[in-house]
């Protein structure tokens, strides 16, 4: 298999974007990213979206997006894992060209979920969980993870103000991020008196209901080279599976497919975690950033509450975890947040990141997850 | 990369299957392919839905089926380019073994249609078309491919009674094929006679709605040898988008991704239309076949019909076409169709065809399509 190398990415503000359609948002984001590269012909596109049905009742969206964007009839796939879509999209598309089957590949991500009611974009969300087996019982995403959340208080001591401060610290990123949804700072106070969603869940707990898309464009490191660009390689993919239903876990607060897929990723990177200098993670709510970062083996189990507390995982800290300002602040358009996570990292290891700019940053990885951690999808990067 | 074999195939019969859901049908089905390659542990699957998430409310449905046939945690991927998924899961299958990133791969797809009363059917399917510039204005497919059968009787004078002995022809196979939903004989009379669902099709020209699942096991032919299997190697594959408006067409009666497709995949193989001796093809309304016959070269522009009408596409014609029954007869639970292809063409080359056996099949080609055409995935199999 062949080196790959990311040699563009793109991203456009994300919000209500109420005058831009699905086709609109992903289309001036993969330009966006087009333009990065310098290259205007791709020999094959991977789209994530986790559920382009039910948000806005349009399937075969890869054919839809290679047409406007200008590409057909070059091959298109549209890949879905709930919310790891888009991390799956950039993975096929590093397959696609390590094999030699493509040269120059684009990976996006893109979901326009604000065009439904409230009740819908929850329904839709809750076809991430088990239907028969959780739906039917009337649970959503926010009671899942209040459950890993009690589960992880009752069993590690891990406190409600711990909580908080994973929302406080990705906020604080995200406030230095202008493409972010909501780019401001909030205080552990802010947290604790926000509206209860799911005890312990309060509303600045949860990522937000978002609109927008990513894209990263990837081509063989030799190419990249030919072509003057700095190398982003991707040195380690990681992909793993878990049962979709809570209830069939042994344990509720560990991530087994993170911890699967990590394995994956650091045995082919020749990687441990202490030689990640940044990592972004999903951070759908403030528990699953605790919940990663004990998966990923950056901390030890049921420590992931005090590593926050201690800045462990600051912007300044030892390892840096969400320096976008993570789903939370930056929003959640669920099938672009695993491409969005690369478009960071990618800007993070140029020396692009402006204010939040991590020092001397050259490996990273990016973690992505679906449903409650039935689905984790894992990339390491390297500076070359 | 790596030469590519099917080592195993499964299917079980199609239908109204009331009494089961869509995780059993899958893993039914799984199963039976699993047990025909005599293996038990995959390396990565892949599964073809065009829309779970608004047939039966469920997304996530790769980790979803990878925990219900035991798997997890191996990768699992579900991909979606409408009716095209199942061709585009055995795509993706096949790039992961020729990489070298995997050895043995499942290839599914499964679409449960009947859990949905007939407008929600309608409306589900009708996501494969441009919501925006299609659906919005009442079109669905029957609709859309009504439109197109208009065009082609006008251009080349097709007739009527040309489209029905599609629907006769592949009811004739069908009949021969115990796991198909309709294995029964029709006459043109009866097609003609039939109730008119969107001008000049009759429902006889229809496929079915349909809950069923199909899957494929593949491996490197290298093993497939050493594991003394009959080796049915994959030696073409193509995949191309178009505009999935017909509106945007220059010519609605010419299938322009289906025709970029094939001069992929026989490239790749290395064949002409004339070495080909059985062809699956996506017969989801009968002047489909038709165009696709001459968007694969089988026969020139504007002479489907006739060739039809001249038996050269019967079950003893010279390029026998759909010898499973097709959509048609065998049933179109939309996900799962091309990897039904798969099967029925596995099952020809290794002569275990039963009363339906292509006599002397060595090469065949598997034609999977998306909406009006909108993305198809072919791919050209030879025994060795």
């Amino acid at each position: 298999m062949r080196d790959v190398a990311v040699i563009g990415v793109g991203m456009t503000k994300w919000g209500e974007l109420w005058e831009k359609s699905l086709r609109d948002i992903f289309v001036e984001t993969a330009l966006n990213a087009l333009d990065d590269a310098g290259v205007d012909q791709i020999g094959s596109m991977y789209v994530g979206s986790m559920s382009s049905g039910l948000f806005v009742g349009q399937e075969h969206i890869a054919s839809l997006l290679a047409d406007y964007l200008g590409q057909t009839p070059v091959p298109s796939t549209r890949v879905e894992t709930a919310c790891a879509s888009g991390g799956l999209a950039f993975r096929l598309a590093f397959m696609e060209v390590a094999s030699g089957m493509s040269d120059i590949v684009l990976a996006g991500g893109v979901e326009k979920m604000t065009d439904v009611n409230g009740y819908q974009a929850t329904y839709a969300l809750g076809t991430a969980a088990d239907q028969e087996y959780e739906g039917y019982h009337g649970i959503t995403f926010p009671g899942l993870y209040a459950l890993m959340a009690m589960a992880h208080m009752e069993k590690y001591g891990t406190t409600r103000e711990q909580l908080a401060m994973v929302a406080v610290k990705n906020h604080h990123n995200g406030s230095k991020n202008p493409l972010a949804q909501f780019p401001f700072e909030i205080t552990v106070d802010s947290v604790l008196n926000s509206v209860m969603v799911a005890d312990p869940l309060r509303i600045l707990d949860c990522s937000p209901i978002t609109d927008g898309a990513a894209a990263a464009i990837l081509c063989p490191v030799e190419m990249a080279k030919k072509m003057n660009k700095p190398v982003i390689k991707v040195i380690g993919t990681g992909h793993a599976t878990d049962t979709i239903a809570l209830s069939s876990r042994k344990d509720i607060t560990w991530i087994e497919a993170t911890h699967q897929a990590s394995k994956q990723a650091y045995d082919m990177a020749k990687k441990k975690p202490e030689d990640i200098d940044l990592v972004e993670v999903h951070d759908c709510f403030t528990i699953a950033e605790i919940c990663v970062l004990e998966a990923l083996g950056i901390v030890e189990k049921g420590e992931g509450g005090k590593a926050v507390e201690e800045g462990l995982t600051s912007l300044d800290g030892k390892i840096p975890v969400n320096p976008s300002g993570g789903l939370k602040a930056k929003g959640h358009p669920v099938g672009a947040t695993g491409v969005a996570q690369v478009v960071e990292i990618t800007k993070q290891l140029r020396g692009e990141a402006g204010e939040r700019q991590v020092k001397d940053a050259r490996i990273a990885m990016a973690q992505n997850m679906g449903g409650s951690g039935g689905s984790s999808v894992i990339h390491i990067f390297e500076r070359e």
